[in-house]
Protein backbone atom coordinates (compact mmCIF):
# COMPACT_ATOMS: atom_id res chain seq x y z
CA UNK A 1 0.00 0.00 0.00
CA UNK A 2 0.89 3.67 -1.04
CA UNK A 3 -0.28 6.09 1.49
CA UNK A 4 -0.09 9.69 -0.84
CA UNK A 5 -0.41 12.86 0.94
CA UNK A 6 -2.41 15.66 -1.65
CA UNK A 7 -0.86 19.09 -1.28
CA UNK A 8 -3.15 21.76 -2.43
CA UNK A 9 -7.33 21.97 -2.88
CA UNK A 10 -8.22 22.85 -6.58
CA UNK A 11 -9.54 20.72 -9.41
CA UNK A 12 -6.39 18.93 -9.70
CA UNK A 13 -6.25 18.39 -6.45
CA UNK A 14 -9.66 16.98 -5.63
CA UNK A 15 -9.57 14.46 -8.48
CA UNK A 16 -6.62 13.14 -7.48
CA UNK A 17 -8.20 12.47 -4.45
CA UNK A 18 -11.10 10.78 -5.75
CA UNK A 19 -9.57 8.41 -7.99
CA UNK A 20 -6.36 7.88 -5.54
CA UNK A 21 -9.09 6.70 -2.86
CA UNK A 22 -11.07 4.46 -5.25
CA UNK A 23 -7.48 2.86 -6.26
CA UNK A 24 -5.90 -0.44 -5.23
CA UNK A 25 -2.59 0.04 -3.72
CA UNK A 26 -3.09 3.30 -3.09
CA UNK A 27 -4.42 5.46 0.10
CA UNK A 28 -4.82 9.26 0.73
CA UNK A 29 -3.55 9.94 4.20
CA UNK A 30 -3.78 13.54 4.35
CA UNK A 31 -5.02 16.52 1.97
CA UNK A 32 -3.14 19.98 2.57
CA UNK A 33 -4.81 23.46 2.14
CA UNK A 34 -4.13 26.27 4.34
CA UNK A 35 -7.91 27.53 4.21
CA UNK A 36 -10.19 24.77 5.90
CA UNK A 37 -13.43 25.66 3.86
CA UNK A 38 -11.59 24.22 0.42
CA UNK A 39 -11.63 20.98 1.81
CA UNK A 40 -14.53 20.13 1.27
CA UNK A 41 -14.28 17.45 -1.52
CA UNK A 42 -12.39 15.67 1.61
CA UNK A 43 -15.35 13.61 2.65
CA UNK A 44 -12.85 11.72 5.61
CA UNK A 45 -12.57 14.72 8.00
CA UNK A 46 -9.57 13.14 9.57
CA UNK A 47 -7.83 13.52 6.48
CA UNK A 48 -8.24 16.91 6.47
CA UNK A 49 -5.14 18.93 7.03
CA UNK A 50 -4.66 23.10 7.36
CA UNK A 51 -1.70 23.04 9.36
CA UNK A 52 1.90 22.13 8.10
CA UNK A 53 3.05 21.05 11.46
CA UNK A 54 0.34 18.08 11.79
CA UNK A 55 1.62 16.45 8.15
CA UNK A 56 2.49 12.68 8.33
CA UNK A 57 5.00 10.67 7.02
CA UNK A 58 4.01 9.39 3.37
CA UNK A 59 5.77 7.53 0.83
CA UNK A 60 4.60 10.17 -1.72
CA UNK A 61 3.79 13.85 -1.64
CA UNK A 62 2.02 15.21 -4.94
CA UNK A 63 1.76 18.97 -4.90
CA UNK A 64 -1.38 20.21 -7.04
CA UNK A 65 -1.29 23.74 -6.53
CA UNK A 66 -1.07 26.18 -9.27
CA UNK A 67 2.46 26.69 -10.67
CA UNK A 68 3.07 30.23 -8.84
CA UNK A 69 2.73 28.31 -5.54
CA UNK A 70 4.74 25.66 -6.02
CA UNK A 71 8.00 27.39 -5.19
CA UNK A 72 6.52 28.46 -2.07
CA UNK A 73 4.83 25.47 -0.71
CA UNK A 74 8.13 23.45 -1.67
CA UNK A 75 9.78 26.08 0.55
CA UNK A 76 8.34 25.29 3.90
CA UNK A 77 7.26 22.01 3.41
CA UNK A 78 9.36 19.66 5.68
CA UNK A 79 11.23 16.53 4.33
CA UNK A 80 9.41 13.72 5.44
CA UNK A 81 11.65 11.68 3.63
CA UNK A 82 9.08 10.46 1.23
CA UNK A 83 8.81 11.43 -2.84
CA UNK A 84 8.07 14.72 -3.33
CA UNK A 85 6.38 15.34 -6.98
CA UNK A 86 4.72 18.33 -8.08
CA UNK A 87 1.51 17.74 -11.21
CA UNK A 88 2.62 20.88 -13.38
CA UNK A 89 2.88 20.73 -16.79
CA UNK A 90 4.98 23.63 -17.09
CA UNK A 91 7.70 23.59 -14.36
CA UNK A 92 11.33 21.42 -14.49
CA UNK A 93 11.79 19.19 -12.11
CA UNK A 94 14.76 21.04 -10.50
CA UNK A 95 11.62 23.25 -9.01
CA UNK A 96 11.54 20.49 -6.10
CA UNK A 97 15.28 20.02 -5.55
CA UNK A 98 15.85 20.58 -2.09
CA UNK A 99 14.35 17.45 -1.05
CA UNK A 100 16.23 13.89 -0.85
CA UNK A 101 13.65 12.42 -3.35
CA UNK A 102 11.64 14.12 -5.93
CA UNK A 103 9.87 13.88 -9.36
CA UNK A 104 7.17 15.16 -11.23
CA UNK A 105 3.67 13.51 -11.80
CA UNK A 106 1.87 15.30 -14.31
CA UNK A 107 -1.59 14.32 -15.57
CA UNK A 108 -2.36 15.46 -18.58
CA UNK A 109 -6.07 16.38 -18.78
CA UNK A 110 -8.18 18.90 -18.11
CA UNK A 111 -10.41 18.98 -15.06
CA UNK A 112 -13.40 21.18 -14.11
CA UNK A 113 -14.88 20.89 -11.10
CA UNK A 114 -18.27 19.37 -11.99
CA UNK A 115 -17.22 16.76 -13.94
CA UNK A 116 -15.73 13.28 -13.25
CA UNK A 117 -12.55 12.28 -14.81
CA UNK A 118 -11.30 8.36 -14.76
CA UNK A 119 -7.80 8.40 -14.07
CA UNK A 120 -7.31 4.98 -16.07
CA UNK A 121 -7.81 7.08 -19.17
CA UNK A 122 -5.38 10.34 -18.15
CA UNK A 123 -1.67 9.86 -19.72
CA UNK A 124 0.50 10.30 -16.47
CA UNK A 125 3.86 12.00 -17.46
CA UNK A 126 6.98 11.01 -15.19
CA UNK A 127 10.39 12.18 -14.53
CA UNK A 128 12.30 11.25 -11.51
CA UNK A 129 15.80 12.95 -9.51
CA UNK A 130 16.81 8.87 -9.80
CA UNK A 131 16.09 5.57 -11.76
CA UNK A 132 14.87 3.96 -8.92
CA UNK A 133 12.54 7.21 -7.63
CA UNK A 134 11.07 7.01 -11.24
CA UNK A 135 10.85 3.42 -11.08
CA UNK A 136 8.31 4.18 -7.72
CA UNK A 137 6.55 6.92 -9.24
CA UNK A 138 5.64 4.37 -11.98
CA UNK A 139 4.70 1.94 -9.56
CA UNK A 140 2.29 4.42 -8.49
CA UNK A 141 1.29 5.68 -11.33
CA UNK A 142 0.11 2.38 -12.55
CA UNK A 143 -2.35 1.95 -10.12
CA UNK A 144 -4.02 4.92 -11.15
CA UNK A 145 -3.68 5.08 -14.86
CA UNK A 146 -3.20 2.90 -17.95
CA UNK A 147 -1.39 5.54 -19.71
CA UNK A 148 2.25 5.97 -18.09
CA UNK A 149 4.69 7.78 -19.85
CA UNK A 150 8.66 9.10 -19.08
CA UNK A 151 8.91 12.44 -20.08
CA UNK A 152 11.39 14.69 -19.32
CA UNK A 153 11.33 18.52 -18.36
CA UNK A 154 11.82 19.93 -22.17
CA UNK A 155 9.33 17.28 -23.22
CA UNK A 156 6.69 18.18 -20.65
CA UNK A 157 7.20 21.45 -21.16
CA UNK A 158 6.45 21.02 -25.21
CA UNK A 159 3.69 18.96 -24.44
CA UNK A 160 1.94 21.64 -22.31
CA UNK A 161 2.03 24.27 -25.08
CA UNK A 162 0.53 21.25 -27.48
CA UNK A 163 -2.18 20.99 -24.53
CA UNK A 164 -2.53 24.57 -25.21
CA UNK A 165 -3.00 24.38 -28.61
CA UNK A 166 -5.45 20.98 -28.71
CA UNK A 167 -7.54 22.08 -25.32
CA UNK A 168 -7.48 26.05 -24.84
CA UNK A 169 -7.17 27.10 -28.52
CA UNK A 170 -9.65 24.30 -29.21
CA UNK A 171 -12.01 25.28 -27.14
CA UNK A 172 -11.71 28.70 -27.99
CA UNK A 173 -12.68 28.20 -31.42
CA UNK A 174 -15.64 26.42 -29.66
CA UNK A 175 -16.67 29.58 -27.51
CA UNK A 176 -16.28 31.55 -30.79
CA UNK A 177 -18.99 29.22 -33.19
CA UNK A 178 -21.03 29.49 -30.01
CA UNK A 179 -21.41 33.21 -29.92
CA UNK A 180 -21.41 33.33 -33.62
CA UNK A 181 -24.87 30.73 -33.27
CA UNK A 182 -26.28 32.79 -30.54
CA UNK A 183 -25.69 35.93 -33.07
CA UNK A 184 -27.89 34.03 -35.53
CA UNK A 185 -30.54 32.75 -33.25
CA UNK A 186 -29.11 29.02 -33.49
CA UNK A 187 -28.51 26.63 -30.85
CA UNK A 188 -24.89 25.61 -30.14
CA UNK A 189 -26.23 22.22 -29.65
CA UNK A 190 -26.76 21.52 -33.16
CA UNK A 191 -23.04 21.35 -33.37
CA UNK A 192 -22.09 19.28 -30.72
CA UNK A 193 -21.96 16.11 -32.81
CA UNK A 194 -19.53 17.59 -35.10
CA UNK A 195 -17.02 18.72 -32.55
CA UNK A 196 -17.91 15.11 -30.64
CA UNK A 197 -16.98 13.69 -34.49
CA UNK A 198 -13.66 15.96 -35.09
CA UNK A 199 -12.77 14.65 -32.05
CA UNK A 200 -13.15 10.98 -32.06
CA UNK A 201 -12.03 11.10 -36.07
CA UNK A 202 -8.24 12.01 -34.38
CA UNK A 203 -7.86 8.38 -32.79
CA UNK A 204 -8.47 6.61 -36.57
CA UNK A 205 -6.89 9.46 -38.68
CA UNK A 206 -3.88 11.41 -38.03
CA UNK A 207 -4.96 15.42 -37.81
CA UNK A 208 -3.00 15.78 -41.03
CA UNK A 209 -5.12 13.53 -42.86
CA UNK A 210 -8.35 14.63 -41.40
CA UNK A 211 -8.10 18.13 -42.05
CA UNK A 212 -11.54 19.05 -44.83
CA UNK A 213 -12.82 22.37 -45.54
CA UNK A 214 -12.91 25.75 -47.84
CA UNK A 215 -8.67 26.47 -46.88
CA UNK A 216 -7.23 22.83 -47.82
CA UNK A 217 -9.69 22.65 -50.96
CA UNK A 218 -8.76 25.80 -51.18
CA UNK A 219 -12.04 27.09 -51.77
CA UNK A 220 -12.00 30.87 -52.79
CA UNK A 221 -15.63 31.62 -53.05
CA UNK A 222 -16.41 30.40 -50.07
CA UNK A 223 -13.43 31.73 -47.64
CA UNK A 224 -14.50 34.69 -49.35
CA UNK A 225 -17.87 34.51 -48.42
CA UNK A 226 -17.24 33.63 -45.06
CA UNK A 227 -14.66 36.59 -44.57
CA UNK A 228 -17.54 39.00 -45.87
CA UNK A 229 -19.34 37.37 -42.78
CA UNK A 230 -17.43 37.98 -39.82
CA UNK A 231 -16.25 41.04 -37.90
CA UNK A 232 -12.56 42.42 -37.52
CA UNK A 233 -11.28 40.32 -34.91
CA UNK A 234 -13.04 36.80 -36.07
CA UNK A 235 -11.64 37.75 -39.74
CA UNK A 236 -8.16 37.86 -38.87
CA UNK A 237 -8.50 34.46 -36.96
CA UNK A 238 -10.14 32.90 -39.60
CA UNK A 239 -7.49 34.53 -42.23
CA UNK A 240 -4.24 33.41 -40.48
CA UNK A 241 -5.59 29.96 -40.13
CA UNK A 242 -6.46 29.22 -43.26
CA UNK A 243 -3.40 30.65 -44.38
CA UNK A 244 -1.84 28.05 -41.88
CA UNK A 245 -3.83 25.25 -43.33
CA UNK A 246 -2.95 26.32 -46.81
CA UNK A 247 0.83 26.16 -45.83
CA UNK A 248 0.85 23.10 -43.66
CA UNK A 249 -0.93 21.12 -46.63
CA UNK A 250 1.89 22.92 -48.99
CA UNK A 251 -0.61 25.02 -51.26
CA UNK A 252 0.34 28.01 -53.30
CA UNK A 253 -0.77 31.23 -51.12
CA UNK B 1 -41.60 3.64 -47.98
CA UNK B 2 -40.03 6.70 -49.61
CA UNK B 3 -37.76 6.00 -52.28
CA UNK B 4 -34.79 8.11 -52.81
CA UNK B 5 -32.16 9.15 -55.62
CA UNK B 6 -28.48 9.88 -54.90
CA UNK B 7 -27.32 12.07 -56.91
CA UNK B 8 -22.61 12.79 -55.99
CA UNK B 9 -20.26 9.40 -55.29
CA UNK B 10 -18.28 11.87 -52.57
CA UNK B 11 -17.94 11.13 -48.70
CA UNK B 12 -21.71 12.24 -47.95
CA UNK B 13 -23.16 10.38 -50.98
CA UNK B 14 -21.50 6.61 -49.53
CA UNK B 15 -22.81 7.68 -45.77
CA UNK B 16 -25.79 8.87 -46.95
CA UNK B 17 -26.30 5.70 -48.99
CA UNK B 18 -25.21 3.51 -45.76
CA UNK B 19 -27.87 5.20 -43.42
CA UNK B 20 -30.56 5.62 -45.58
CA UNK B 21 -30.53 1.68 -46.67
CA UNK B 22 -30.77 0.56 -43.49
CA UNK B 23 -33.26 2.85 -42.12
CA UNK B 24 -37.23 1.90 -41.93
CA UNK B 25 -39.34 3.85 -44.32
CA UNK B 26 -36.69 4.63 -46.80
CA UNK B 27 -35.14 3.04 -49.61
CA UNK B 28 -32.35 3.73 -52.24
CA UNK B 29 -33.50 3.58 -55.58
CA UNK B 30 -30.65 4.61 -57.30
CA UNK B 31 -27.27 6.69 -56.83
CA UNK B 32 -26.21 8.28 -60.22
CA UNK B 33 -22.81 8.86 -60.78
CA UNK B 34 -20.68 9.76 -64.50
CA UNK B 35 -18.13 7.79 -63.28
CA UNK B 36 -18.79 4.01 -62.92
CA UNK B 37 -15.92 3.19 -60.96
CA UNK B 38 -16.89 5.95 -58.16
CA UNK B 39 -19.95 4.08 -56.99
CA UNK B 40 -18.32 0.63 -55.91
CA UNK B 41 -20.16 1.62 -52.97
CA UNK B 42 -23.05 0.41 -54.16
CA UNK B 43 -23.04 -3.04 -53.49
CA UNK B 44 -26.54 -3.66 -54.99
CA UNK B 45 -25.26 -3.29 -58.91
CA UNK B 46 -28.72 -2.74 -60.19
CA UNK B 47 -28.77 0.49 -58.06
CA UNK B 48 -25.40 2.28 -59.74
CA UNK B 49 -26.84 4.34 -62.50
CA UNK B 50 -24.47 6.40 -64.45
CA UNK B 51 -26.49 8.16 -67.70
CA UNK B 52 -29.19 10.59 -66.73
CA UNK B 53 -31.24 9.08 -68.94
CA UNK B 54 -31.94 5.69 -66.62
CA UNK B 55 -32.86 7.54 -63.83
CA UNK B 56 -35.87 6.66 -62.62
CA UNK B 57 -39.41 8.50 -60.67
CA UNK B 58 -38.26 8.79 -56.87
CA UNK B 59 -39.74 10.93 -54.73
CA UNK B 60 -36.71 12.20 -52.89
CA UNK B 61 -33.59 13.24 -55.05
CA UNK B 62 -30.27 13.72 -53.15
CA UNK B 63 -28.00 16.31 -54.69
CA UNK B 64 -24.46 15.71 -52.98
CA UNK B 65 -21.42 16.75 -55.08
CA UNK B 66 -19.47 19.56 -54.36
CA UNK B 67 -20.84 22.70 -54.01
CA UNK B 68 -19.08 23.90 -57.37
CA UNK B 69 -20.82 20.99 -59.13
CA UNK B 70 -24.96 21.60 -57.90
CA UNK B 71 -25.59 24.35 -60.77
CA UNK B 72 -24.33 21.84 -63.02
CA UNK B 73 -26.40 18.87 -61.91
CA UNK B 74 -29.45 20.67 -61.20
CA UNK B 75 -29.08 22.60 -64.70
CA UNK B 76 -29.06 19.12 -66.44
CA UNK B 77 -31.45 16.57 -63.83
CA UNK B 78 -34.54 16.55 -65.55
CA UNK B 79 -37.79 17.07 -63.33
CA UNK B 80 -39.26 14.14 -62.34
CA UNK B 81 -41.61 16.27 -59.99
CA UNK B 82 -39.91 14.51 -56.78
CA UNK B 83 -38.18 16.35 -54.35
CA UNK B 84 -35.14 17.58 -55.47
CA UNK B 85 -32.39 19.01 -52.51
CA UNK B 86 -28.85 19.49 -51.89
CA UNK B 87 -26.98 18.66 -49.02
CA UNK B 88 -24.92 21.76 -48.73
CA UNK B 89 -24.10 24.05 -45.55
CA UNK B 90 -23.14 26.68 -47.97
CA UNK B 91 -25.41 26.83 -51.11
CA UNK B 92 -28.65 28.98 -50.91
CA UNK B 93 -32.51 27.08 -51.95
CA UNK B 94 -32.89 28.79 -54.94
CA UNK B 95 -30.04 27.02 -56.52
CA UNK B 96 -32.78 24.51 -57.20
CA UNK B 97 -35.64 27.20 -58.27
CA UNK B 98 -35.79 25.61 -61.74
CA UNK B 99 -37.47 22.26 -60.21
CA UNK B 100 -41.27 22.08 -59.02
CA UNK B 101 -40.41 20.55 -55.18
CA UNK B 102 -37.38 21.97 -54.58
CA UNK B 103 -35.54 22.40 -50.78
CA UNK B 104 -31.65 21.75 -48.32
CA UNK B 105 -30.82 18.57 -46.35
CA UNK B 106 -27.64 19.27 -44.74
CA UNK B 107 -25.91 16.67 -42.45
CA UNK B 108 -23.84 18.78 -39.92
CA UNK B 109 -20.84 16.60 -39.62
CA UNK B 110 -18.08 15.53 -41.08
CA UNK B 111 -17.54 12.99 -43.19
CA UNK B 112 -14.70 10.36 -44.01
CA UNK B 113 -13.78 7.64 -46.55
CA UNK B 114 -13.43 5.01 -43.65
CA UNK B 115 -15.20 6.19 -40.71
CA UNK B 116 -19.28 5.02 -40.14
CA UNK B 117 -21.09 7.45 -39.12
CA UNK B 118 -24.44 6.87 -38.00
CA UNK B 119 -26.83 9.22 -39.41
CA UNK B 120 -29.37 8.95 -36.10
CA UNK B 121 -26.79 11.68 -34.29
CA UNK B 122 -26.10 13.63 -37.10
CA UNK B 123 -28.47 17.45 -37.14
CA UNK B 124 -30.38 17.13 -40.58
CA UNK B 125 -30.94 21.00 -41.60
CA UNK B 126 -33.84 21.37 -43.61
CA UNK B 127 -35.24 24.02 -45.78
CA UNK B 128 -38.16 23.54 -48.17
CA UNK B 129 -39.68 25.88 -50.94
CA UNK B 130 -43.61 24.96 -49.42
CA UNK B 131 -44.75 23.60 -45.96
CA UNK B 132 -45.75 20.89 -47.39
CA UNK B 133 -42.25 20.07 -48.83
CA UNK B 134 -41.08 21.14 -45.83
CA UNK B 135 -42.87 18.40 -43.95
CA UNK B 136 -42.14 15.70 -46.46
CA UNK B 137 -38.70 16.48 -45.68
CA UNK B 138 -38.93 16.09 -42.17
CA UNK B 139 -40.99 12.58 -42.43
CA UNK B 140 -37.88 11.50 -44.54
CA UNK B 141 -35.14 13.03 -42.46
CA UNK B 142 -37.00 11.24 -39.34
CA UNK B 143 -36.31 8.46 -40.51
CA UNK B 144 -32.82 8.76 -40.26
CA UNK B 145 -31.90 10.91 -37.46
CA UNK B 146 -33.27 12.59 -34.29
CA UNK B 147 -31.54 16.00 -34.73
CA UNK B 148 -33.48 17.72 -37.32
CA UNK B 149 -33.69 21.42 -37.48
CA UNK B 150 -35.71 23.88 -39.87
CA UNK B 151 -33.01 26.10 -40.93
CA UNK B 152 -33.42 28.91 -42.91
CA UNK B 153 -30.54 29.95 -46.02
CA UNK B 154 -29.15 32.86 -44.07
CA UNK B 155 -28.55 30.74 -40.50
CA UNK B 156 -27.28 27.89 -42.66
CA UNK B 157 -24.60 29.92 -43.81
CA UNK B 158 -23.91 31.09 -40.18
CA UNK B 159 -23.85 27.29 -39.21
CA UNK B 160 -21.38 26.46 -42.06
CA UNK B 161 -19.08 28.86 -41.10
CA UNK B 162 -19.45 27.95 -37.38
CA UNK B 163 -18.61 24.43 -38.37
CA UNK B 164 -15.44 26.06 -39.98
CA UNK B 165 -14.08 26.75 -36.72
CA UNK B 166 -15.24 24.19 -34.72
CA UNK B 167 -14.28 21.27 -37.44
CA UNK B 168 -11.35 22.45 -39.68
CA UNK B 169 -9.64 24.97 -37.04
CA UNK B 170 -9.63 22.72 -34.46
CA UNK B 171 -8.36 20.27 -36.24
CA UNK B 172 -5.59 22.47 -37.60
CA UNK B 173 -5.05 23.30 -33.67
CA UNK B 174 -4.24 19.70 -33.29
CA UNK B 175 -2.49 18.82 -36.46
CA UNK B 176 -0.22 21.98 -35.07
CA UNK B 177 0.28 20.13 -32.09
CA UNK B 178 0.98 16.64 -34.01
CA UNK B 179 3.71 18.63 -35.63
CA UNK B 180 5.19 20.62 -32.27
CA UNK B 181 5.07 16.81 -30.95
CA UNK B 182 7.25 15.17 -33.78
CA UNK B 183 9.71 17.85 -33.56
CA UNK B 184 9.98 16.84 -29.45
CA UNK B 185 10.24 13.07 -29.80
CA UNK B 186 6.59 12.92 -28.61
CA UNK B 187 3.85 10.34 -29.45
CA UNK B 188 0.90 12.69 -30.33
CA UNK B 189 -1.48 10.13 -29.40
CA UNK B 190 -0.46 11.31 -25.88
CA UNK B 191 -2.97 14.26 -26.35
CA UNK B 192 -5.88 11.92 -27.48
CA UNK B 193 -7.66 11.78 -24.04
CA UNK B 194 -7.16 15.65 -23.69
CA UNK B 195 -8.36 16.36 -27.10
CA UNK B 196 -11.73 13.76 -26.41
CA UNK B 197 -12.27 14.98 -22.79
CA UNK B 198 -12.11 19.00 -24.57
CA UNK B 199 -14.87 17.70 -26.87
CA UNK B 200 -16.81 16.32 -24.60
CA UNK B 201 -16.99 18.60 -21.59
CA UNK B 202 -18.75 21.38 -23.75
CA UNK B 203 -21.36 18.44 -23.63
CA UNK B 204 -22.42 19.49 -19.89
CA UNK B 205 -20.43 23.26 -19.67
CA UNK B 206 -20.89 26.01 -22.42
CA UNK B 207 -17.49 26.23 -23.92
CA UNK B 208 -16.95 29.54 -22.28
CA UNK B 209 -17.25 28.40 -19.00
CA UNK B 210 -15.10 25.30 -20.02
CA UNK B 211 -11.92 27.80 -20.70
CA UNK B 212 -9.15 26.84 -18.71
CA UNK B 213 -4.89 28.11 -19.83
CA UNK B 214 -2.80 30.60 -19.66
CA UNK B 215 -4.91 32.95 -21.61
CA UNK B 216 -7.68 33.40 -19.08
CA UNK B 217 -4.98 33.45 -16.54
CA UNK B 218 -3.31 36.32 -18.22
CA UNK B 219 -0.72 34.16 -16.81
CA UNK B 220 2.17 35.94 -18.18
CA UNK B 221 5.05 34.01 -17.63
CA UNK B 222 3.63 30.86 -19.38
CA UNK B 223 2.54 32.97 -22.17
CA UNK B 224 6.11 34.15 -22.38
CA UNK B 225 8.04 30.95 -22.33
CA UNK B 226 5.16 29.56 -25.14
CA UNK B 227 6.14 32.12 -27.58
CA UNK B 228 9.90 31.65 -27.02
CA UNK B 229 9.26 28.18 -27.85
CA UNK B 230 7.44 28.45 -31.15
CA UNK B 231 8.38 29.50 -34.81
CA UNK B 232 7.45 32.68 -36.31
CA UNK B 233 4.08 31.34 -37.90
CA UNK B 234 2.92 29.41 -34.80
CA UNK B 235 4.04 32.48 -32.71
CA UNK B 236 1.48 34.53 -34.89
CA UNK B 237 -1.45 31.86 -34.31
CA UNK B 238 -0.70 31.70 -30.27
CA UNK B 239 -0.40 35.46 -30.06
CA UNK B 240 -3.77 36.54 -31.80
CA UNK B 241 -5.70 33.03 -30.21
CA UNK B 242 -4.59 34.47 -26.75
CA UNK B 243 -5.63 38.41 -27.43
CA UNK B 244 -8.78 36.76 -28.59
CA UNK B 245 -9.82 34.30 -25.52
CA UNK B 246 -8.86 37.52 -22.95
CA UNK B 247 -11.32 39.91 -25.26
CA UNK B 248 -14.12 37.79 -24.93
CA UNK B 249 -13.54 36.97 -21.48
CA UNK B 250 -13.56 40.84 -20.88
CA UNK B 251 -9.48 40.82 -19.94
CA UNK B 252 -7.22 44.22 -19.98
CA UNK B 253 -4.98 43.50 -23.01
Amino acid sequence: MINVVIIGAGNVAAHLYQNITAADGLEVLQVYNRTAEHLSFVKDLKKRCTRLEDLEKADLYLIAVKDEAIEEIAGILPDFGGLVAHTSGSQPLKTLSKFKNFGVFYPLQTFSKNKEINFRNVPLCLEANSAENLEFLKKAASKLSDKVFEVNSEQRKALHLSAVFVNNFSNHMYALAAEYCKLNGLPFKILQPLIKETAAKIETLPPYSAQTGPALRNDQKTIHDHLEMLEVDQKKIYTILTQSIQKLHGKKL
